[in-house]
């Protein structure tokens, strides 16, 4: 099995929840990031408590400034490339067909699947010069993750009996179209593109329900960087799950 | 083989291509609907010569308002409710990764995936009340056809090497999982939900290419209708070309 090494990696949505999840045990592996930067709208929320203990945890607290972001990593990189930027930011609205707004809509579309896009732009730019062709992708050398949901497969339509939620389920779909736009554009430039169903997660997103089926924070992000561990070239541009069994579109 | 009698359609992006195929169609029918509406931006365009020889057909130019367009319709109908909503305005923008804005992405998503859902909605409310339950599913009662295409086909990403279009393909697959949710969510109402792949069809859209899959507007909208004719309960929800073959989400 291989280990995860990467010199810096982002995750969006960090203050809690799967997001949350991902900085700690990023910062707990045998070999951590050098850094860690935290997307958080709370300033004061957990992240920062992590931050008082772990030096190389920087939090981005302004989410409406990608510019201010890439400034930020770009600071502390010093020009070498993120290598791992996770998109986990989320947003869901409980509107059935009849009640989905336009201020909703744009709102989920925005959080979920233009802002994934516009950082990746930003964040994995240096990364992008074409490396040597025969190392072949990986996570320790450059990767986007997307958390989607299998809620956003059109074929399973998962979880649509609890309450429908039409935009995140379109967005889902569209975030695991831009993971596959993505995986086919940017593999010239040596980057994978992975997007991950994290199970149904027990967090305050996924709501308050008993199932034997939900899984822990830990579970779900211990089985993802496991997963992300192992990835090459063949696995760029796939929806996966938290054990790594591919989902359907 | 089934016959199309419907008693009143709309049809959105009508000036041209395909919605303007579909608008000669529907009037061209054995028996034509009582009502045609045809959502136009320009009321200048090729619709309003048609409206000169057509009594039934109805241009609605105000895009931007959804409220008029339901009002306007209503007044016609007499509260007797849409038969067949043909979703078909949709708009690309020739962005790639790279250069993907915000504001495209917006304005693709707006016309492409949010305004089908609030047409929707507005639309074919009176024909909502449960029908008779054993009558079934049929594009004669009511149904909303989501014009689509293999392009939000996350599987195929049909023509990304013309020019990627990223919002496009995602729009796409947003648009078929929404046909998928309104299919699971309109089948009690006696609703047939449907999204079309209409071929790569010679219009404006379809760009300047030659090759020998594309097909003519007459060649599509044509196979489309003889498709929607035979509809019934098992085909809602799907996702179809314009011969009726079952595409990959």
């Amino acid at each position: 099995m291989g280990e995860l090494r990467v010199r810096s990696a982002l995750v969006t949505g960090a203050n809690r929840g799967i997001g949350l999840g991902f900085v700690r045990h990023l910062l707990a592996l045998p070999n951590p990031p050098e850094w860690v930067f935290a997307g958080c709208r709370d300033p004061k929320g957990h992240c920062s408590k992590l931050a008082l203990k772990h030096p190389n945890l920087v939090m981005l607290t302004d989410p409406a400034s990608i510019k201010a972001a890439a400034a930020s990593v770009g600071e502390r990189l010093k020009g070498s490339g993120l290598n791992l930027l996770i998109n986990n930011a989320g947003i869901v609205r409980a509107n059935k067909l009849d009640n989905e707004t336009l201020k909703d809509m744009s709102e989920v579309y925005m959080t979920n699947t233009i802002a994934p896009l516009l950082l990746s732009q930003v964040m994995l730019s240096p990364a992008r010069q074409p490396g040597d062709p025969g190392s072949g992708l990986s996570c320790n050398k450059a990767a986007i993750v997307n958390i989607s949901s299998t809620a956003g497969s059109i074929q399973d339509l998962y979880l649509w009996h609890y309450g429908q939620a039409v935009s995140y389920h379109r967005c889902g779909a569209a975030l695991n179209m831009l993971t596959r736009c993505q995986s086919m554009g940017y593999r010239e430039h040596g980057i994978l593109c992975i997007a991950f169903h994290p199970g149904w997660v027990k967090t305050d997103m996924g709501g308050d329900f008993e199932d034997k089926t939900r899984v822990t924070v830990d579970e779900s992000v211990g089985g993802m960087l496991k997963v992300l561990s192992n990835l090459s070239d063949k696995d760029s541009g796939s929806f996966l799950d938290w054990e790594g069994k591919v989902m359907a579109w």
